[in-house]
């Protein structure tokens, strides 16, 4: 396949933009997510195993995987955005590829195309355990830029 | 369109069995998700709005509606599934059509085509707000039906 | 749930506007496929099994299922849109819920959420075998709308 | 991120089989697909513009992009399997991230997961114009093995 692209940013500001609206999801705080990186067209985002974020067998809960790979995409996506507008997840798919056994998560969020109005994003989640990591889930997302909303903005 | 299956469950105890199992999900603990209604074939869960599980202009972040979302319809299957197996999301896509502005949530699963093997649920969220209800995404889900193995049960 | 909305088409021609729109869509015609029902809202394809469509097994391809529901879902969306403007499927999830036997299909395109810029589609695909009906496939599809673009028209 | 895993064939006589196989597919025909390139865990489909194939503007169909993908990804995982079993395309999420403009297309589907049950595959439309290569479509597809069916093989 050809080789990825190389982004520029729209805005020279895009890093210190999206870790300061990431630091305003308290979702990300409430499931102990930070934010790791944030390039032009790639954010990552890990979290540790916690107790409180399990499914009935102890394994971290796939749709808590799916909010952290969420922010990871749509922050992926926010990085190559002009500072003024805002972005909104349209729709995302999540396949889960393995159990999502570890001691903590990282997820990576990857633009695959930029647009004026449509970005598409994809997503990884890998799980740590003991030192190896294996993929463990993918996303594919929509997101859509919206402009002049007071209440949908970076 | 044809009218709705009417589904006859395998297991008499299902409706004790999938709260049981709900119940030892801490992840929907974490987010104040409760159980209201197991019936063969669909499952309700409800939420209401809280501060710690916003994206950054304080509405619920799309994925914590996609994990309420995802145990709703893993549930839904499971209430048409034989007492002794485990069940897997192995996939889901979410579409969000408004912004999750409410006070609380109610999220249905249902079941469109069970399966041995595999079962397909979809999925609604709405958003409850000031006592108006409305549609806020929608979820299609493949469950797989996992046996005989100690790590994935009910 | 609560009760299927009604729709209100903007444009009165909606349904000449459509019906001619797929009779210019030549895939359409390869397949065998035609638009037996335009609705506010729903919109109903039919095509024959064929022996030149099939997958390995000599069963329709799914592919081909998937482009047949494309379009239902994609006129449905059209049904609700002013006169004007062009629409775009920016992503469908079709899910195989049974084998495609049959010796002809009804695919049924239903708008969820209609929207200015962006609806939300569900589909059904039937396959009608010795006179009895059974679900194969359900999809779900983001369309956008497309103003002021030549290329994108209807 | 790591680098792409390596993968085993299980069956050392894949190649035929799949070529064969895909031959069968009489909708592949239809469309004037062939597949250029098949090795492990990865597939190669193309296919020229035709007047036959044609959305309402004239571009390819979305859906006859949707079919051709889903053979290269379906075939991709199938590289990866005993020789015996069988495999089913179980659901798939096609985006759509430019106008399929172009001479010819090319189809890539490439395994992210196989596994023994579900495979994971991920698959990249590009139409060429003019020489230049674009890409024009993102597919994500769950592929089920089915062993001891007479009607689902190869």
């Amino acid at each position: 396949m050809p080789d990825a692209p190389v982004f520029q940013p729209a805005d020279p500001g895009f890093e210190a933009r999206v870790r300061a609206s990431f630091a305003r999801q308290t979702a990300m705080t409430t499931i102990g997510a930070t934010m790791v990186r944030a390039e032009p067209g790639e954010v990552e985002v890990q979290l540790p195993w916690a107790a409180h974020l399990t499914q009935q067998h102890g394994f971290l809960h796939g749709g808590i995987i799916g909010a952290a790979l969420d922010s990871a995409c749509g922050y992926a996506g926010s990085t190559l955005m002009p500072a003024e507008v805002g972005v909104l997840s349209i729709e995302y798919k999540i396949n889960f590829v393995a159990p999502a056994r570890g001691q903590r998560f990282r997820m990576v969020g990857t633009v695959v195309k930029p647009g004026r109005t449509i970005t598409v994003v994809e997503g990884r989640a890998f799980a740590v355990e003991d030192g190896r990591e294996k993929l463990v889930a993918t996303m594919s997302t929509t997101l859509m830029v919206v402009a002049g909303r007071d209440d949908v903005k970076h």
